[in-house]
């Protein structure tokens, strides 16, 4: 244990919060409290014995307050090693000081006020961080205090072990310290760079938890969390189920990509970090039976994530204790910011299921990094749908001017890795809902074949299900009510082709091609609607 | 520009390197050198004249070196403002220090040679920080150096300025001061935690260069250098062209994921971070006419990479001054590790080609960085290609004891996002070559369909030029000879019944499915031979 009894402690804060509770007890313990300046006013007015610090350097407090601290005494206090350098410490004169409890000048709420130069500058602590390296560096025998949440520790420490500080709990306090002199000084660093025109970034994240593997079993992984985010994914909720995976945790951001920002219930099916299956509205169970609809056979084994509470009727669509299994919907992953009552206990019949409480809307990253060997690439989210809508072309059927559905659709194709391709429509039920999606291809054209296969599939489906006779006519008519939409603007009319051959009348895509005029020109010929909205959504 | 004469310098510096040249050049201005213990010996005994700085602190070194410049009067000489403090500091004979050259224990040198706790505490450096910190917040009036590389730039500014420091110098000096303290530390705070066994992580990149925009246009986008690696995918060398896109950066890291570690020449191409084509064999053109091959379509406006100098007749491929400009094959980067005399001038017939120099072996990660809303996932690299090769069934046709042939195929599925499957061979003149390939699905189906559906249309095509006559008797049997790779399990045997329809023969999956038995029993019926290797290659 080594215990290290507290006799005399040194006492100088910026952030006064709790001062007079924690130099209280100290004080009433016999401790000598050694103090300065503001923090010192404090603690006298709250009746509490206080050494001035000038009684200990021997100097004055001198340049409008840049030096009280500073000084061959306090640091010599600090830092000599109470074996070996003992008779040395007498001869000079040094008496031990056994804690420190400091924080620095707000040098960050500066920054955030807009402070000028001059200001920020005279903002930059001197005295601090010497004192807190020195304390840290003799942990040994010095405990350092930094952070105010940490006084109630102190005091359970010190009443649990008769006003003595173990190593343990020194040693804490110190890799705390360095942490913070160090995210002090990054905060400096990054700002002044900022000032001076170069661009510098720093990040750091900590509390990492090591994940059962990465990518695949022979990688590790650890999940780490931004420590100055207030929101992150690593707050997830567990509420039931096993850990979640490195790629689960992709395919949840993947998710709150798909489902953030709408105002409708949504629901988005995640498989391979993309939605196979994407619809909102207003009824819940109507909305996650449409989601489902985009993609019945890799649906199996996904990420289903909701933007509102998960209601009991939406859950029970899983059947999840139907007594014929092959009827189960088993999933991987389910998402929402809430549960109804009776949906975890319904859900919990699946017992590998991983429920996760996760409100997709309560993360607004406004931008994202990217690591690429050696670097990063910053840049801002991908938050704007479109510059304007342009109609340029006028076809024969108009499903076009459905406004909530050209968003949706936007928004379905900027969730999809590129090049992509989706076809959305409304449902006859008024259900939002992608039919089918091609993703993730080196060449456009193989992109829409396979959202428009994957379409016409889904709905020969549908209409077998509802016993529909003339099942081809059904999907050319509901295709025509649909509309693709392209990440990208078409090289080449062969697209437009290719689409205009299964039944797609309405076409969204960004344009901006050299080759526009022709692609209109087909458009035209082959009398359907196109849309131009000026903004690409690559997505890789 | 607030020049400051450089009268007084305080020089105590760990890093020894060229310190009698800066302190000779300062010493022969005039300029009073005071200095420190090891760094005091080094200058006397290069005849420097030389003050010992416990003149100027009054106090002994004491505690074993752990006080030597901490003092009132050396901070004070460094803090006081040289106008309001004027008077103040005469009437405290504090004398004004102008310039400090300070460099710190080197604690991230015992952490590389894995010192102790002990040992790495005796390392942690507290009066160079305070004295660095006191200096670079006078900025005002004094200057810091860090950097022994900075000492030319300063004997520059001295010479320049008849022996004054202009403010433009002392602020840049300063800024790299607190980024020094800053990435000290960092590096103590990530130590000590890992030695705690919490995981925190600290990434510091600089040198940010804004990009023309991000994935998308809308998109602000910066690329920044992680300031602690040797090599990086921000140093490559532009030698002709546009300035590098966001998504160019993209690719071309995922270039070097395909091509790297490849003893034979080797030649990916690239589109939306996936090689379309990849091959390698000894013969360079022979290699990238099969690497063109894989996608002849998806080619145009790809992202060529190389792993070998890129010879003259490689590059004449491209035809790019051929007359009939329809011949010409226009990509979007060309990147290779160096270039044959002639190739530069031959590929800027091509006026929009980037042209990297770029060596895909120069970067070795041993793990990547992803970063989710908050978080970041830490993982090691994907760097085992199989854990043992276990054949399970023996068909008719046996391609499959090609040793390089089934490596290649592993590292070209490896290099392809998730659900991935490919198609490769060795071909009539033994190139190993993609014959075609299928990625980012939702169901591991498909991709199966899409890398026959390409394998096909490119045999057939083959077929045709070189004039065959029974095109589907040459499809089928080059199919035959061929492996297909998948990246994960096949969780139904429907993959291998749709694979063995076109022709297949030969299958390596990782192996690990609930089903294996039942997929291993289709395998047999089919007469397919098939490996497992143990390691699954996600990649998303």
């Amino acid at each position: 244990m080594n215990l290290i009894k507290i006799k005399r402690a040194l006492v100088s804060v910026s952030d006064k919060a709790d001062i007079e509770y924690i130099a209280g007890i100290l004080s009433k313990s016999g401790c000598e409290i050694i103090s300065t300046g503001g923090t010192k006013r404090r603690l006298s007015d709250a009746g509490i014995q206080v050494t001035d610090i000038s009684n200990i350097t021997g100097n004055p407090e001198a340049f409008d307050g840049r030096m009280k601290t500073i000084s061959f005494q306090v640091e010599s206090a600090l830092l000599f090693d109470r074996e070996k350098d003992a008779e040395e410490a007498k001869s000079l004169n040094v008496k031990p000081i056994d804690l420190v409890i400091c924080n620095l000048y707000p040098f960050a709420e500066k920054v955030k006020q807009g402070a000028e130069l001059p200001e920020l500058i005279e903002n930059i602590d001197i005295g601090g961080p010497t004192m807190i390296r020195s304390a840290a560096k003799n942990y040994k025998w010095v405990t350092v205090i930094t952070d105010p949440s940490d006084y109630q520790k102190l005091e359970k420490e010190l009443t649990e072990n008769d006003w003595h500080i173990s190593e343990q709990f020194r040693f804490q306090m110190m890799r705390k310290a360095f942490n913070h002199t160090a995210d002090y000084d990054a905060m400096i660093a990054t700002t002044l760079d900022e000032k001076a025109g170069e661009k510098s970034i720093r990040l750091f994240y900590d509390h990492g938890i090591e994940l059962r593997y990465g990518e695949n079993s022979h990688q590790e992984a650890v999940l780490y969390r931004d420590n100055t985010t207030e929101n992150s994914l690593a707050d997830l909720e567990y509420l039931h189920g096993k850990q979640l995976s490195y790629n689960n945790i992709l395919d949840i951001e993947a998710a709150q990509l798909t489902v953030r920002d709408i105002p409708q219930t949504a629901v988005a099916i995640i498989k391979h970090l993309n939605p196979c299956g994407f619809a909102c509205g207003d009824d819940q169970k109507e909305v996650l039976t449409n989601a489902w609809f985009g993609d019945p056979v890799s649906a199996f084994g996904s990420i289903i994530a909701f933007n509102k509470k998960l209601e009991l009727s939406s859950a029970e669509f899983l059947e999840l204790n139907n007594p014929d299994k092959s009827k189960r919907k088993f999933i991987e992953v389910i998402a929402a910011p809430d549960f109804a009552e009776g949906v975890i206990d319904y859900l919990s019949f699946h017992k590998n299921l991983r429920i996760i409480k996760f409100d997709p809307d309560s993360i607004k990253s406004k931008f994202n990094l990217r690591f690429v060997h050696g670097s990063i690439l910053w840049q801002t989210s991908d938050d704007k749908l479109y510059d304007s809508l342009n109609q340029v072309t006028e076809g024969d059927i108009d499903w076009i001017s459905d406004q909530d559905l050209i968003e949706f659709g936007l928004k379905a194709v900027r969730s999809i890795k590129s090049n992509a391709i989706v076809i959305v429509q409304r449902s006859d039920k008024g259900i939002l809902r992608l039919t089918g999606m091609g993703t993730g291809q080196p060449n456009r054209l193989i992109a829409t074949q396979l959202a428009l296969d994957k379409t016409r599939t889904n709905l020969r489906n549908e209409a077998k299900d509802a016993g529909i006779e003339d099942i081809e006519e059904y999907v050319t008519t509901q295709i025509g009510k649909s509309i693709l939409v392209s990440d990208a603007y078409f090289p080449f009319a062969d697209n437009l082709e290719l689409a205009a051959e299964s039944g797609i009348r309405n076409i969204i895509q960004p344009g901006g091609s050299i080759r526009d005029k022709k692609v209109i020109k087909t458009a035209r010929a082959l009398g359907i609607n196109m849309l131009f909205t000026g903004i690409r959504h690559f997505r890789h």
